[in-house]
């Protein structure tokens, strides 16, 4: 279309004057490429575009190698400290209980009454739980040890330190990413289960909700939309009574709202199981939205989708559940395409998400091979979730600029940029996720602009009433203003 | 725009029938999705994807793991089995001098007269040179020595033997594809030069090229455009008298025309090179093109891109050596995008080889970062010359499913298959790559229309005469015929 423009065989232009157009026609129709920047937006421009530089000089080039071995030189770049600030509007593809470095744990775990069961065989999950004694606790084969105890009885305190946190979070011996999508998803599913023993504790929990925000106040995130599994109560206290569910969203939203971080929740079941018991789950999920409207904003299926169910098993239960005759809608927010093999169930899913009306796609990943389900997703301004260093933690691509995301922003699809358990791999909040978003999506065109597009897709895309959104927005700009003249303060 | 047809919320078509016809839809609109098979075609399709659908379960899935370690299991499928005799129309991406398995050398070094070059450090490489003693040859520090002495007074032949071919080939110790381009590209270049010694002595070489020759045939290949470096002469004598490159040119169309092959030569010269060595080499070209009409058809630059020179310094020479004045039209068939970094020359060279009316594509990796000019090749019809195996060995993708090859027929680009150098990972002709191509496009769309419309790219993408073109289209046609009813023979 653009190039179309441009006869490439004519006479008319000059060669480079034809050669500029043609890059400049690629840029204007990618991803922000075509905003239009005020002087100081553009100094701030060339301040970004030199850190990113720095970044593509660096031998290897770190969004190539696995994150589990290039953590530490990311946070050492000026180009991260430099987009830390970066006000970034929503971040809309987390689950809550996956959102901090599990390193936070270690410590938890040398609190009182903290237990652990250590089976005796590897291929068991550890499990913890705070607990009054040992007999309290649910079944254990191996028994369940004081923390303390085991502590003050090995011989290697830090080496046992070690163990635990190899427990609690996602990176292997070898320090590369997962090759293998199945033995990554093994490891992950698991780690839900065995960091909650520790962060489904009320005391335990309330600190970790409050530490979550923390951390997306820090990276400038203004709206999060969390998804979580919703159906069965959530925390327990010491004499081992569980709180509802209920409990814990209104626990999220105050601990939100002394931060003035706007929040709200995606209702998850996992895919693994029958209609039925999603039948249930979604009636779970309006009962909550009726307690929490506008806060509890969604419906999502998740867990590995390949083994999982499709989409298609339940469309029929999830196409009536839509309609006006069911009550007030609940969008739906389906993971879909989290796949590198075409023609999966996962890859199928993509399908089935679009005729059953989702408001975005979770991840995506293989949209790639699906130019008419893309052009489907562009024209109805379906966003994209896209959680880059999940996809490479969990197996689909080694070297991110493999990575689609690169093609979506050249494509101007809705892009929307998000970390989902950041905290399974040792990161936080989302800033890690845009930093390779900035350095994969190529030197010629990503520029500030395309920042400030991901930032407007995200409260765009958000699932805010319309009254919040206009308020999310305008201090998006506030806050979008202020940090460009700080970007300019920093050029050397 | 298919989808368009579609009102995906209407409450028309029933979810199964809408669902159908938004798969039907991209399959149509893929590569070969619309061709209408005959009933004998339809029944040699179920049997290719039943032989598909048994590689898609076997774990791993073979195209996800490095080809080093995967060629013993992709011979003994029986989709490799059912791909090897389909007519294959025109393998128009090779270099000549890395068609063969160079396992086909370890004997070559057993013969009289061959000595070796073996440097005192293993970051030079061997050399070979047939000659008729040690003070004949090119300068050697270590000195030349005879094979056939070193062999005598060698402990462990085997050993030996191993180290020549280990020193003759690609495969990495790890059996892994390289993870870097730069280290796979620094063995890879200087593989030609070890490899030479042995393949330009003219009694082997005549030797290689009814080899070469002889496999393409195998394949099912009825044209081959080869790309070569033809500026200085080829081969030697064993009084290391050297032969032109029209001699080495008529050697191989020779051989060609007694097996019924029709071969091309597109003149190759290296990019690292200044302006004015091209300018020379496409003096050169055309002086062939004059002596060889219809059989030298075109000209390259070829070596590692992003190292190498970007295409726009060559630009204006170029340009005006396709100018109507300065002779009969050369044809450009560049290599371009052979690239995993968006950004890099390489990716450049995209913009530039359009510019320069390529009559292909080599590669094109990074196309899928360039929306505009994915359009602009389909428009114009500008074959890709895709190499899958190539771009693994070379460090561009260690998972196949991730090559946008799959993304490319999806979208019904003109692409065509090919091998590049399958002689220095082990490879031979054109299969596998064949094979790669159908079992990462997919499980839904990919069946025997691909194929067919893959050959048909093929023979309407190479650079014949129109009456040549006819000829080998209407032979094809008449192989395609038989190879069907093979294949519905091979039913269980």
């Amino acid at each position: 279309m653009l190039l179309g423009c441009l006869s490439l065989g004519s006479a008319g232009l000059p060669y480079a004057a034809k050669r500029e157009a043609m890059i400049r026609a690629e840029c204007n129709a990618s991803l922000g490429g075509a905003i239009a920047l005020t002087p100081q937006e553009a100094a701030a421009d060339r301040v970004l575009r030199a850190a990113k530089a720095e970044a593509y000089s660096s031998d290897p080039f770190l969004a190539s190698r696995s994150f589990f071995q290039t953590q530490r030189q990311i946070n050492a770049s000026k180009l991260f400290t430099l987009l830390q600030p970066l006000p970034k509007g929503a971040a809309l593809h987390l689950h809550f209980d996956s959102m901090l470095d599990t390193r936070w744990f270690l410590p938890v775990t040398y609190e009182s009454n903290c237990f652990v069961c250590w089976p005796s065989t590897a291929a068991l999950p550890v499990s913890f739980r705070f607990l009054t004694n040992a007999t309290a606790g649910p079944t254990c084969e191996a028994g369940w040890q004081r923390m303390s105890t085991l502590r003050a009885t090995t011989r290697n305190v830090t080496a046992l330190d070690e163990l635990v946190y190899e427990a609690l979070s996602l990176p292997p011996a070898s320090k590369q990413a997962y090759p293998d999508v199945d033995s990554a998803w093994r490891k992950f599913q698991a780690l839900f289960g065995v960091v909650g023993g520790l962060l489904n504790y009320l005391p335990v929990y309330r600190r970790y909700v409050a530490a979550v925000m923390d951390r997306f106040v820090d990276d400038n995130v203004q709206r999060l939309e969390l998804r979580g599994g919703l159906l069965s109560n959530i925390t327990y206290t010491l004499d081992q009574v569980e709180q509802t569910a209920e409990f814990a969203v209104q626990l999220w939203l105050d601990t939100a709202a002394s931060r003035k971080l706007n929040i709200a929740f995606i209702y998850s079941a996992l895919r693994s199981q029958p209609p039925e018991a999603i039948a249930l789950e979604l009636r779970r999920a309006k009962e909550l939205q009726a307690a929490f409207p506008s806060k509890v904003i969604g419906f999502d299926l998740v867990g590995q989708e390949d083994p999982g169910r499709p989409l298609v098993d339940f469309a029929a239960m999830l196409q009536a559940a839509a309609s006006p005759r069911a009550g007030p809608p609940l969008p739906y927010v389906f993971h879909a395409g989290e796949t590198k093999y075409f023609g999966a169930k996962a890859d199928v899913n993509l399908y089935d998400a679009l005729l059953l009306n989702t408001s975005r796609i979770g991840h995506g990943f293989a949209l790639r091979n699906h130019p008419e389900l893309r052009r489907a997703v562009r024209e109805r301004g379906i966003g994209i979730e896209v959680c880059p260093l999940s996809n490479q933690v969990l197996g689909l691509v080694d070297d991110l600029r493999n990575h689609p995301l690169a093609s979506f922003i050249a494509e101007a699809l809705p892009v929307v940029i998000s970390s989902d358990d950041p905290g399974f791999w040792g990161a936080t909040a989302v800033n890690y996720d845009w930093w390779v978003a900035f350095v994969v999506a190529g030197e010629a065109c990503a520029g500030i602009g395309l920042l400030k597009q991901l930032a407007i897709n995200s409260i765009e895309q958000s699932l805010l009433t319309k009254g919040e959104r206009a308020a999310v927005m305008s201090e998006w700009q506030r806050r979008w203003g202020q940090y460009v003249d700080w970007v300019v303060s920093q050029a050397k």
